[in-house]
């Protein structure tokens, strides 16, 4: 058998381990081997591929952010236009099935290429940890910790009195980085972009902060916070595909309109593309190479038109529709219980 | 409302963010106090107690291995002849819910407690993850960090050629670091007590590597390691209570065994407590902290007799005769998937 | 004999080993005790002080980035206006020797005091390393580390082609953080507040990697980048005590204009605070913990009016008047030495 | 022009980055080429060379632990009767200069070729610091932050009371990383080689902790320690090379000698290769470039015979005489001013 595998969309720590685990599994297991096609759906399409041996390259993959097979982002019409080039060039090389490995927007391609023929098991990637078929993408560890420790050296700045920190990290449509983050760094406050946030709200949990003898006050910014309407002026901002509208920097907006209500020293941290680089955690590491070997194993048994996910401690198979069914927000009661920690 | 806590057993990383989430819950949503027993069960016989306050100090503590609280060792049968000291304290002291924070032997005294008329919600602790009820405790997922990142680094040293390198880590009785540890490190081999090992077939996985170029073979051994019977000597060992042999310092005890088969350079490390201890994982901080916000929550709500646990994405209660029903082993199957790994 | 310590100006991962060293020292080899004023000059002259034993307290600070004294700033008039106050509150409180913890600023203070008959005994203390009298500082290691960590980061994010990534350190009028972080990271190019750059040549840097084949380019800007005059539009800025001209955001303005000139992709990251907090590295540890030794020996020995300093692997006494002789930047060689790195 | 590199003896955190200093500087400097020798002088006696390109590649194994070129031993008489084959060598291959990497050893044969007419500059390479011509090397911060993080997590491990805890680090004939790691990491008794240790005076030490209060007591143990004449028996040992009697598992000999004495409960973790592998800290990273460059430079200047070595800031050339004169041991008043700290 001939498995093809290919990363589309942002990068995200931990895709490699997914592709050993795929060469591995295939290799080990069941004596097939792996093409991998160059940045995404645009390799598959102008088939550019290379040979995924099981040898000491793969080996050595697994503790390496990014994707050794590049990734590329493609308009959906330019895809759906191709589907007669990517089936011939997968026929051509003799691939068996294909494994996609991305976002909502990929596998929702590979739903379309599985409904048109092609044998497919996607693995879902996301650093926001927003599909909804799985308790927990890959990557996303690895942002929260990134973030984490951001936040737990902010802990112990503490020059001047009275001063605000703000810490702004990745999450434009959910809040499960800054959830998660705000949670385990021990922030004062945290806004995601689930719950447009009350500057009034926020100022006062500062000023209490103070009140109450503190020097400092943390606030998490996931970048896709959006305030409540009407309660504070930020700028206009640009409607996403989604409807949703968000704000470039939103950390810095908050932190200058914090500046300007309370008039305290504030100073603002932009984690940016750090959050999605680097070596994976453990956490990761394990997630993606169970990811690899159970969508291997899928191929090899006929499992097509699935997609890996993590359920509990297991690795379970689900309908590639379930995957891409619906964004994974935060829901209400989660940021709830994280509430209870804020102050 | 008047909460009482403890810690019990070996350390653990996250003890104090329970606490913390414990402190912070009974006294932000319900304006509960909370009193922490000091030395595990051994405190509240001896009515060792502080009073632990929502205020810096227990905010500080998120980010701190080890336990505030301290923990201790008391022979079941004392615990026991204690029931009635234990009662009278909680009584005098007014508590109104004990949240012990232990692992099974821990949690089978407070099934005990609860049995005889104690309100209890407990809270699994193991760093060995062993814990049946739970998909995941906290603790762990430090403890394979700190076993990951010692592999890592061997992956480097190539200080010269057909070297082996052992990795002990913690697991007397599972297996569950060495299998994440291996998996997310890239171990090419690694053995856990589920699952006797052959010694032989361990010579011949890394004289393969030697055959087809590589420099060193990488192999991490959980201390609870056995060997298959009557394929070497690992000594006399010693039975534990569950029946199990182990032996101390298996991974010199396989190191020297190798050697003396393959006449190669063997080195070992042995991680020991730094498993332990230190700042825990963003992951085990969010863990250990929704574990104790919703340990607080179930002891307002009058769920006794309880035990928090994490299912999926959520923290759910089981009933706390679940939580000590069984050790968790690591199946069969996740051994074989690890196994797809090696090489 | 009676000591008394206290830490000014801005946060620095350190202070507290050199805290933990004084006491240590004075307490084991001398028998003497140490006194600690809060909040820098502010607490000497308000006497607001503290205890300083040497006990299992003292001894866990070691690890904790931040200041158990506190700092403060105090305007020089003010300060000097104190003179008497300082010199009674010093006399009142059996005070034989003052060590304290600062930069420039804090050290001329401590040179003004010694020279009015106070003993003084300074210790260095910058982030940014710009003090002459000394190879290296405490803190800045620390700085440099995180700051390497980010770029680490971002040399594996690879999501698409063409894309330039920005990393804001500090360094407001010296470079030596973005010399160091740039040569440790591998960065592409970097800009340092003692070389005005061209943003042409810069551009021009990036258009080569990408006509090379590289995918993307990293550049490190040290907050007090200056743009060289007339190359490039940076806003009206500001001058600072020194005469330099300063721009607030310079790695977003940079950004800005390459995403003008190029029409790549730019990606910032601002690292803010997190430089200046944290468990410090172990070098930081041990220089701090050798400078509290040695400040406190001085002391001891009646050796006044100096400054601890670092020569090569010697911790030395220096006339206190040298310490704050001019501002130490990065010599022109240093930063020739680091652009044979970039490209 | 054309250089040659190699690297010999063992493993060393920032051989990579020297590597990647020489071919950079060579190449955008003096537009000269390298070429690399594999496997240290075996490499060289048998003609083993690859060219190192200035390119992606070379750019990438910055961040990288071990060495791309891989190293070697050889007896050095069979080192000293290759050397016409190692000229004849260096001549086919058109070399004009030649940069080993190495320690003691290394540089001692590169001295020696330097007599017989080979144009060498060396570069110190030793994780143990112990090369007297130079302030500090590279790979050291590397192995002491190693040792570090190790001593940091145990400090917050306190299952039970009057525990000791012992880290065996590196360091067979100089206490160097023991020495550093243990003022670091907050040790509370640190043995060396160059200090004959009382383990009497050790338990007495440890027996204090107990009396006042302290629940554990950390020991850090080079592996090189010897215990003074006739105060205990740490078996037969061997002498080395230097008449220098050594004993393996010097950390464990020591955990049972106390606890034979004092009863207490003691763990031990042994780090072994970990201290020598995995990405370089910053410092040894910009340490290990500055020396490929400064090296790759003074090859080009025609500045033979010497070593390249860090006096205070700079990078200077020393006579390789020099380098090689003697081993640089911990000086006595620099235990001295560890011991000030321990307790």
């Amino acid at each position: 058998m001939k498995l093809a595998t290919l990363t589309s969309g942002g990068d995200c720590p931990g895709l490699n381990a997914v592709i050993r685990g795929i060469v591995r599994t295939a290799s080990s297991q069941y004596g097939s081997t792996v093409v991998g096609y160059e940045d995404g759906w645009v390799g598959l399409i102008e088939d550019r591929r290379v040979d995924l041996y099981d040898d000491a390259f793969i080996d050595s993959i697994l503790l390496r952010g990014g994707t050794i097979l590049g990734t590329g982002r493609l308009h959906p019409d330019k895809f759906k236009a191709g589907l007669e080039t990517i089936k011939r060039n997968l026929d051509d090389a003799g691939v068996d099935a294909l494994i996609p490995i991305g976002g909502e927007g990929t596998l929702k391609g590979a739903k379309w290429l599985s409904d048109n023929g092609v044998p497919v098991v996607g693995v879902p990637k996301t650093i926001d940890n927003d599909v909804a078929a799985t308790d927990y993408t890959f990557g996303f560890d690895t942002a929260v910790s990134v973030a984490t420790d951001a936040i737990d050296r902010l802990h112990t700045t503490a020059e001047s009195h009275n001063r605000i920190l703000i810490v702004e990290v990745m999450g434009r449509h959910v809040g499960w980085i800054a959830l998660h983050a705000g949670m385990a760094g021990g922030a004062h406050y945290t806004v995601i972009p689930e719950q447009p946030f009350d500057i009034a709200e926020m100022c006062k949990a500062m000023e209490r902060r103070f009140q109450m003898g503190e020097k400092y006050g943390i606030i998490v910014v996931a970048e896709g916070a959006v305030p409540k309407e009407g309660t504070m002026d930020a700028g206009l901002g640009e409607e996403d595909e989604f409807g949703h509208k968000t704000f470039n920097g939103m950390g810095q907006i908050i932190g200058d309109e914090i500046k300007k209500r309370l008039g305290y020293d504030v100073r603002t941290t932009v984690l940016g593309h750090i959050q999605r680089g680097g070596t994976p955690t453990a956490y990761d590491r394990v997630l993606a190479t169970r990811y690899g070997v159970n969508a291997a194993r899928a191929a090899h048994e006929g499992n097509f038109d699935t997609c890996v996910a993590l359920h509990g401690e297991h690795i379970e198979l689900v309908p590639l529709a379930d995957a891409v069914a619906h964004l994974k927000q935060v829901p209400e009661g989660r940021y709830r219980t994280a509430r209870t920690m804020f102050g």
